[in-house]
């Protein structure tokens, strides 16, 4: 199951190619990704933040500080996660592989893997299969990217943006995997993202922070988090679309490199494990910050709140609920709670004009908008997640079984 | 469905009567209680941190300032939350009425809800139940009040301690309900306590407060947190056992008081929504109680490791997210996992000796233990959970429908 349409449209990414192939860690399907960039590219990355994050995160994380990569060689089906010293080495002789078949040195080259938790990594299918990638290399095949990183999702997660400016043109790629913080047996949220836009390193890194910062980190299908997440933005700088700080083209990059990450973002979100609905939690007027996320994700990782979007159910008493468990120092009184433009609660008491009858006919759509008004301040944040089914339990109770 | 054996037996506290009745506010079944205390007693309450408490909770905190209790008066069916100042004025009209049938005063009396969120408390029909529940007051009534306050529990949870020092003697004697942190379209967590032996006020909180710690705040559902949370605890001091911090026993009854809201606590998540498992989840040598509860809960609250159980699935891997998310500052390389006594996971790797056949044996047991050590300190936590099954989303998701 999955919410609403999705697009498999995109633009390549001069200076950016591809290939997928099946090299035998899943049964027969897609498994093993490789994407590279030409000489002079700029690459940042923001990674889980899980303490027991997976060797190849960790290894990636080294490489980017020791060089500018050329190759990522990206594996589903198996996370090399929670198997010590000998998942280090593992995913290294993989880069030392790709390495010595393109003649970059191996720190030039990033291991990502997503799937199974504390299984060994077969790193000799992986290494079998890297001959075979490079011949394949093309900037046409960012579907086929996307399709190789998919573990448990249903569709793939990619999209594109074209950003001009006067004469000044670039493009933005990406493609996401993902559904769920983490997979059943599975673990990742993983995404590449190529623009052809000239940035140098710190502000590629500090772009990508704030894009990742209000998209992926502002969703969540089940609160859990994985050990592999890891998001990648490569600049190539074959354009003339010139980032810097002084120049007008940043607010137009900016502008459209969020709007891709929330795409996908929300992609993720709309392909989460058993999900009917998608969910927009939006809370404004908070004193803070950590306020507006606080009262967002309380209501977003409730799982009385998402069973009861999932049965179409009005039951707004849920909300409040979720609301007053939040830890946030605000009277109820001072609360509103809408959904879409239909007050439930207002000022902290149901709203006269609020029947069953509204409710239940709000939330029979599949994408329903919860709104909470703070009163407090001037902060606001939203979040987006999914229901709670059935299904989510039998795919994750059943997955193995 | 429900987890293990349960046991209706309990001791009367001398100084204590209580009754049961059903005065319509759910259809045919008891939904009004009555628990009447001596002249002379002390109590002691804590109630729910959720910024949205119901009236009720209002109303009882202020009273409990003002007064010692004589009477509880207790409906199931209906929350008296997020009505906003109506809801306080209907419970106040509810003491009163106690208050003048008794001959005490309306500070005197303490009220307490649980049900649905966000409708009007039906205050007529309480009133109109009182007289019935005064005239049926009697010492032996703990089980019918025990179920006179069900929900959704699909058995009532009550148990004694006698507690005997040399010639002194005293009883301690429970009531709790809740099947869930919240119920489904239902809010709250009471529990009802009493003792006839002789405490004073602060020493009372203080004991209540400790024994709370450790049972009743060590349990997780769903992680939900209900408006009308509320544990009392009353002495009628009826007894020659007096319990003072100079005497050898108050360490008596501080156990014996531990041991039975352990006792209760437990069996709300023996009764979860849903439950087909009882999940204890202990955490050893952490550097602070915080992380050996960050831990704790991390595990016992994800979505993904509560349906592994379910599924008796020996999914370790989800365990390992859990404590990778708990935002505690451990190296993967210095955690153990066990289950039971059988270690899955040690120094962050898996065990040479651990096979997916020994992890699904373990699993399929109803009661589970897991077992995090830390390594860094000398802090160690336990909280209980129960499994996420198909029923506890088709309990919460089909409830209304």
């Amino acid at each position: 199951m999955a919410v609403g349409d999705y697009s498999i449209e995109f633009l390549p990414v001069p200076g950016v190619s591809l290939a997928a192939t099946a090299c035998g860690i899943k049964s027969a399907s897609t498994d093993l990704v490789m994407l590279a960039l030409e000489e002079g590219s700029e690459t940042a990355g923001v990674f889980t933040q899980s303490s027991f994050a997976a060797a190849p995160v960790l290894l990636s994380r080294r490489h980017l500080t020791q060089s500018s990569p050329r190759y990522f060689i990206i594996n589903s089906g198996n996370a090399n996660a929670a198997v010590g010293d000998l998942g280090y080495a593992d995913a290294l002789k993989c880069c030392e592989a790709v390495a010595e078949l393109t003649g970059v040195s191996a720190e030039e080259v990033l291991p990502f893997s997503t799937g199974v938790i504390g299984e060994r990594l077969p790193y000799k299918k992986i290494i079998n299969g890297i001959p075979s990638l490079v011949g394949q290399l093309d900037e046409q095949n960012w579907l086929k990217a996307a399709g190789g990183i998919m573990t448990t999702d249903t569709r793939p997660k990619i999209t594109s943006r074209q950003i001009r400016i006067g004469d000044q043109a670039c493009v933005i790629t990406g493609i996401a995997k993902g559904s769920g913080m983490i997979q059943p047996n599975m673990a990742t949220m993983l995404a590449y993202l190529a623009t052809d836009a000239d940035i140098e390193s710190p502000l590629l890194k500090e772009l990508l922070l704030e894009a990742v910062e209000y998209s992926f980190n502002r969703i969540t299908v089940d609160s859990d988090t994985s050990t592999n997440d890891s998001v990648m933005l490569s600049a190539t700088g074959k354009s003339n679309y010139k980032v810097s700080t002084a120049t007008a083209l940043l607010s137009g990059f900016r502008e459209g490199l969020k709007s891709l990450c929330l795409e996908l973002a929300q992609g993720i979100v709309k392909d989460a494990e058993g999900a009917t609905k998608f969910v927009e939690v939006q809370v404004k007027n908070g004193a803070s910050q950590e306020d507006c996320l606080k009262v967002a994700y309380s209501i977003a990782n409730s799982p009385l709140v998402k069973t009861a979007i999932y049965a179409s159910d009005a039951n707004w008493g849920r909300i409040v609920m979720a609301i007053g468990k939040a830890g946030v120092d605000v009277p109820a009184e001072k609360v509103d709670v809408l959904l879409g433009d239909t007050y439930l609660l207002r000022s902290g008491q149901k709203d006269p004009e609020y029947t069953e009858a509204i409710g239940t006919e709000l939330m029979a759509s599949t994408e329903i908008v919860i709104k909470v008004d703070l009163n407090s301040g001037t902060y606001k944040e939203s979040v987006w997640t999914s229901d709670l089914s059935h299904d989510y339990v039998k795919i994750n109770a059943d997955y193995r079984t």
